[in-house]
């Protein structure tokens, strides 16, 4: 089990969630805000199996529009292991 | 040290922050939306000692409410190792 | 590449984050709530280098006022391992 932390533009947050709720995908979302200008951002916390975890990033990637200046990112993606993992 | 990050129905939230807190764990609470009809959720972290990431999920497991239809689950629970730890 | 979770007083968040982002760190802000009085904290997730995990502690440590309470602890820092990195 691998847990995405991803890091989206709060334009996207929406369309990413929906996309990834859409291929059964587990979806946590917190509000945030980023960089010096403070631009609100949206992190998601995804828990997928290890062998998904290509998957969900093309799920992200696809469901982000394209950056408005060019050399911009859309998201920033950290992938932790996850030790133990329960529902109760 | 390990980090537990257990994300809750937002009625248990109260409960099951206050039993840990009372059990001597340090719990950070954040706000969270989750799945496709964005309920209302909150986000734990804890930080525990390795040797105590059975008890604190006991803890979380007594302090959540039955669930109200049968099948469902009260709580999702991610331990993630923790490479270092401190407090300054 | 680690990942600094660091929760932090609210007082201390402004200047803290605006450190980082001079010396080029990459931060995400929540707020979050602590302990048994539910103060108003921040968490800040840093994405950072393997080595320069020492440096950006190095800039938190400096950026935080001192605490008022002797005693007391400004800020609690989880170090956590990143498997995998990507901007997309």
């Amino acid at each position: 089990m691998k847990m995405i932390l991803a890091i989206l533009r709060d334009e996207d947050s929406e369309n990413v969630s929906h996309e990834l709720v859409k291929s059964e995908y587990r979806v946590t979302r917190i509000a945030s805000t980023g960089g010096f200008f403070r631009r609100g951002s949206t992190t998601l916390m995804i828990g997928v199996a290890e062998n998904k975890v290509e998957d969900a990033i093309q799920v992200i990637r696809r469901a982000c529009a394209p950056a408005i200046e060019p050399g911009t990112k859309r998201a920033t993606l950290f992938v932790l292991n996850v030790a133990h993992f329960e529902q109760i």
